[in-house]
């Protein structure tokens, strides 16, 4: 039986500080099939950290925009016919150009259908899923603990970032926590789908897929913590993040990543 | 014939602070169905005053969404199928579930159809209509009095919020006029939607529609007012007002709410 | 053959202050078709500037909202049925209401089903089209000069708004190049589909579609200036161009604006 192994508290920051750096000399084009919601958030988000989003949702285009993209995010925050053709062909290209993708099952705890069509996207092979704990126990079935989470990664191949207070990243032989981030980014909407598209732009420019979604939740986590010391409320923290992220340099990420090396059991 | 009478100053004021402490002690979970400029500020100003948005559009999936909800808005800023569809069965699923629902006619005055439309779901008994002078004029066929405002309340047994340099709330029973807000929520895309699912959160947690209605808009107008003392122009405008509503206490809307009793006839 | 003449400086900044001064007298009604990414963001753009947005898409009242706007832009930035349908309705009512249409090709450079509705598009006469180097390149099938470009406009009979470090305006027969704007511009979603719809709406209060290409061009420009003099990125930067926009006066855009004389081939 498998125990995870947890990640160092400085290789963890030296990993984000490193794909923090490829993110802004590689520029990579991440393609996001996302809500209406998120669409606008996501895409600053993506621009302030150095990624070029694309967002177009047309069956007729998906697939050239994402055969020219470096990595695919999909997000379930809303669920429609349109969106799912999108999918279908988006996964499909993706998987024909060798490009990572990442999965985020908003709200699957909501509705019935909404967690049956996620089930079936992952056994289409993202490299990475990023839930919340009631995300994650409607999909998995029971709560999450360090050792549920890692059987889970285990059992489908893939990585899970796990947010909550503290996030848990694993793919089920190595584990690492990270306990960055702040209470207001669950005030601003959107916050969640558009971290997850910064785990898929850390995707395009690093291929080990646990330290790039390592380096995901740790540059956002950060930043965050930067944009809520200097905010009034989630409106002036919604615009801070993005700046924090334009600005975040390596030795901020290294002095602040908060990573934790997790009991082996 | 009745004639409206008229809530006093501090029974409003004191209605609005009490259902903010329950917007932020209940976290109600409110879905809107509103167009896609409005759905990303729409769900930020619910959460800065403490409820829990939802957005999906999915024929398939809004009825769950709706079931699990406390009140529901729909909001015609974009007219097309498939939020007609979607709002036959969320405001079905809110008949089910005895769901309080608002209903912001957006821009009957500049299309027939969405008129008929919006006339059709009003006989489906919302429980208050927010629309601003143009829009009662094409609904009612005549221009907003305080006399024609009740009538068209009491016919249609319904709460008006009818938006203006000064607002009314009427059921056609009882009347009061506020005096709040600033010119500035007038260039900002969106404001007058995201007020509008505002009021719904309001009626999640306060089953007295008329009362909900006033909470709702004397909590947009001194939050505006408040915002619009620091902003520097409609874009810091639109974030301080989440920084407002977020931070927003009792003792500043008590003193700051303009309600006035409305003379009766 | 000819050869494209250039505005003077002076000439173009009295265009761009007096069409910002009707702009806000006239608060015209400009129609957008844009893509869910940059629709709240155009809106507050066209606000700020004094313009009055609507952003429709469905079938059955685009038509109508259009016959009551002053101008119109057709963006690609997301293509779907839904807004080809919508395309062709709002484009044959402003042909017959005579009003100015404004295009975007938005990445027509990333799949040529785009890049061939845009050829599509372009017959049905735009008053201008703003494109970016790649966009020009893709759909011209040469890469832009001075010389290209006015070939391009006069072959087209529509007015070409190059933007790129500095942006060109031509008509074929007119030229002016513009230096305002900052690079932070680039970093914010949807800021080029913002401007876009900025020239749109100055062309709902100057008939001379070069001059008003100009007058979007320099207003867009100007604002972004300031606004980056007081940003701490791009976050900050996104709202302070709306203050300022909302804020501009004559005399700043007549100082601060950097239009050049091209040289006469």
């Amino acid at each position: 039986m498998h125990s995870p192994t947890a990640i160092a508290r400085e290789d963890a920051a030296q990993t984000a500080a490193a794909v923090l750096d490829r993110l802004r000399s590689g520029a990579p084009r991440v393609h996001c099939i996302t809500n209406a919601v998120a669409q606008n958030f996501t895409a600053n988000v993506l621009l302030a950290a150095g990624a070029v989003p694309s967002m177009t949702l047309s069956g007729e285009e998906i697939g050239a925009f994402v055969a020219r993209s470096n990595a695919l995010l999909v997000n379930l925050g809303t669920f429609d016919r349109e969106r799912r053709e999108a999918t279908s062909i988006a996964v499909g290209s993706a998987a024909q150009n060798g490009l990572p993708w990442v999965l985020d099952p908003v709200f699957v705890d909501r509705a019935p259908q909404r967690a049956d069509y996620a089930r079936d996207l992952i056994y289409l092979g993202p490299k990475a899923i990023r839930l919340n704990h009631a995300e994650f126990s409607t999909l998995a079935g029971s709560a999450p603990s360090t050792e549920s989470v890692a059987a889970y990664a285990r059992a489908r191949n893939t990585v899970i970032g796990l947010s909550g207070e503290t996030d848990l990243v694993t793919d089920g032989a190595r584990l690492t926590t990270i306990a960055n981030g702040h209470a207001l980014m669950a005030k601003v909407t959107a916050m969640g789908c558009a971290v997850s598209a910064l785990v898929a732009a850390c995707h395009a420019v690093e291929p080990d897929a646990w330290r790039a979604t390592i380096a995901g939740l740790v540059i956002a986590g950060v930043a965050g913590e930067l944009a809520a010391a200097k905010a009034g409320g989630p409106g002036s923290f919604a615009v801070a993040i993005l700046d924090e992220l334009h600005n975040l340099n390596e030795r901020t990420l290294l002095s602040r990543a908060r990573t934790e090396i997790a009991k082996a059991k």
